[in-house]
């Protein structure tokens, strides 16, 4: 097991990962003196390690309680927020609970965002056992629910105790679930390191046959980013916004169809080919290296282009609702080289449309 | 007018306070080169100091939304939450948006809620119209819906940018409502002050006639003691737990009756009787000063003593699944004379029975 800390003063927090280690959770989780804790997931996941977990916290002396929302995005929201709520006193949580997400992003989105609004916000652990939880959505404090008009409109900032990581939960994961995770692995190589950006071109097989080193090596290197990231930046005042690499033109996708037809990453990786080309539109970035990144997005079986059919009108205008937009200018994250990316803003509408309709 | 800070650090902020001020808050705004306002009102409220307020903020420069819901306690709940997200969605609001909690304690916590959690937090600004408000909950950071199982049970810690007092409002506030703000004005004297505790004895007449200079006295000490207390303890960890004086009792009174029976000060004063009467049972307080306590209470014409016909066990198990309890065990303040507050676990059920049933 290899633990990764994220320093944030009083609001420091270990990421640790490793191979079998959700049956320790139990036993790591005494230190907390958590009065109660509830485990929340969904049937798909709590079926597969919902066992294995509360064995784990009953062995460690925890009284725990089971919440369960249904699997899947279009469950991300405030009506499911409140059945928590009523889940958490009814089974009589208090300030000195916790909350235990199981499950992948939207999982740990959702019970984050209980966490940090009952009670005016109790601890959160964070149990991802998605690719794409483990490398960023579990580590470094956002939480959200979505609304009609937009994803995780509602939210929060409330960093967890713990993030907990077991790998070979990747073992159960549907393959395209996997393939969205990588995408936002590759971003970690296009916004930070580019000598991760040329492992993840050389190591491909590796990775996609689940190789154990080179899983858990992919995973940590992803958080050690995210979590120097996220300590020098916590609430997203300026550096922290590079993570928003793909996610203007990817967020907008979503927005736009809906959230059913494309999974988080795969509009993501869109995203990153799209905002990749934009850059080389804005004289940014050469060709070539957009290229590599649509490549390497290609190799891991991933979308770079956008799907025929989509209206850019609403994809443009999704975008200036995003969080993201400030006063109507759009904001986006635009690489420079393998690398190193710079955040601007950017007017020129019809330049966005050029890179939206490439494909 | 007059400025109180209260000291947070990077979260500081000034609380002022004087009559007639409201025309002069759109200026001030100009600091905070917020990018759009939304006003949160309800129609009551709005339909007194809505164009007011309005003018100022288009004087300027801002371009300001107004959302309003309905007037009441029981309003103040997530589905109408929900409904000013999606106000806030249309009106285009970002993340350099700020919101205007223009009313009372209901206006503000659910503003104050909505502000916290739309885009993960944007700016809050309180123009507090009743003394309750005034006095308590526009300051400190607390915010929060009601939930059908208990108060506030959802909630977020989230400072204001700015609270802004206009003493003048009050000469609309319903008498009522007036007097059951009183009673926060009575615990800080009891949690902090002898002097102030006496000085409400003392000028009970001009303060019944809303005599401008006194009224603006009581509200600035008051608020000075609010903001010592929430500036050593911003959220609740030890010294802030004395603010909760009489609510744990009056919570629960509230819960039990359904919000709609008492106003929050006439149960906090209910609350603030029977827990000086508990104090007494367990030996910390000797019983003239709990009549002194009573007898304040009585002279602004608030009630002291527990309403026939209620349910002791419905008040003791409400209290048992609110914020302040944990594990199970009640926590009480209670005072030791005027002026001084301990926070105390109760195990003895039988003395808080008999403190609420001494009516």
């Amino acid at each position: 097991m290899e633990a990764i800390r994220v320093e944030l003063g009083e609001r420091s927090y270990e990421i640790c990962i490793g191979p079998g280690i959700l049956p320790q959770l139990g036993e790591r989780l005494r230190e907390f003196h958590f009065s109660r804790v509830a485990l929340v997931s969904n049937p798909t996941v709590y079926a597969l390690y919902g066992n294995t977990l509360l064995d784990s916290l009953r062995k460690a002396g925890f009284d725990a309680a089971v919440v369960t929302i249904p699997d899947g995005e279009e469950y991300k929201e405030l009506l499911w927020a409140y059945h928590i709520y009523g889940e958490l006193l009814k089974h009589r949580l208090d300030r000195s609970s916790a909350l235990i997400a199981l499950g992948g992003g939207v999982i740990g989105d959702i019970t984050g965002f209980t966490a940090s609004t009952y009670m005016r916000g109790i601890p959160l652990v964070q149990v991802p056992t998605t690719l794409l939880a483990q490398v960023d959505s579990s580590v470094g404090g956002k939480t959200g629910v979505n609304h009609p008009e937009g994803k995780n409109m509602i939210g929060t900032f409330h960093q967890p105790r713990l993030v907990w990581a077991d790998v070979d939960t990747l073992r159960t994961l549907p393959r395209r679930e996997f393939l969205a995770g990588m995408a936002e692995v590759i971003k970690y190589g296009v916004i930070w390191d580019e000598t991760f950006f040329n492992f993840l071109e050389k190591n491909r097989e590796k990775i996609l046959s689940l190789d154990s080193g080179t899983m858990q090596f992919i995973i940590r290197r992803s958080c050690e980013i995210k979590a120097e990231v996220v300590s020098r930046d916590e609430r997203e005042g300026g550096l922290r916004a590079i993570l928003n690499y793909g996610h203007t033109i990817g967020h907008a996708l979503e927005t736009a169809t809906g959230y059913t037809a494309h999974l988080h990453g795969e509009a993501v990786a869109r995203g990153m080919y799209c905002e990749a080309l934009l850059s080389c539109l804005l004289g940014l970035m050469d060709m070539k290296a957009a290229e590599r990144i649509g490549s390497l997005i290609d190799s891991y079986g991933l979308p770079s282009k956008m799907p025929s059919g989509v209206d850019e009108e609403r994809i443009i205008s999704s975008m200036k609702l995003d969080k993201k937009a400030v006063a109507g200018e759009l904001k986006f994250v635009l690489p420079q080289k393998i690398g190193s990316v710079v955040v601007k803003g950017v007017r020129d509408s019809e330049k966005v449309r050029e890179s939206i309709r490439s494909r």
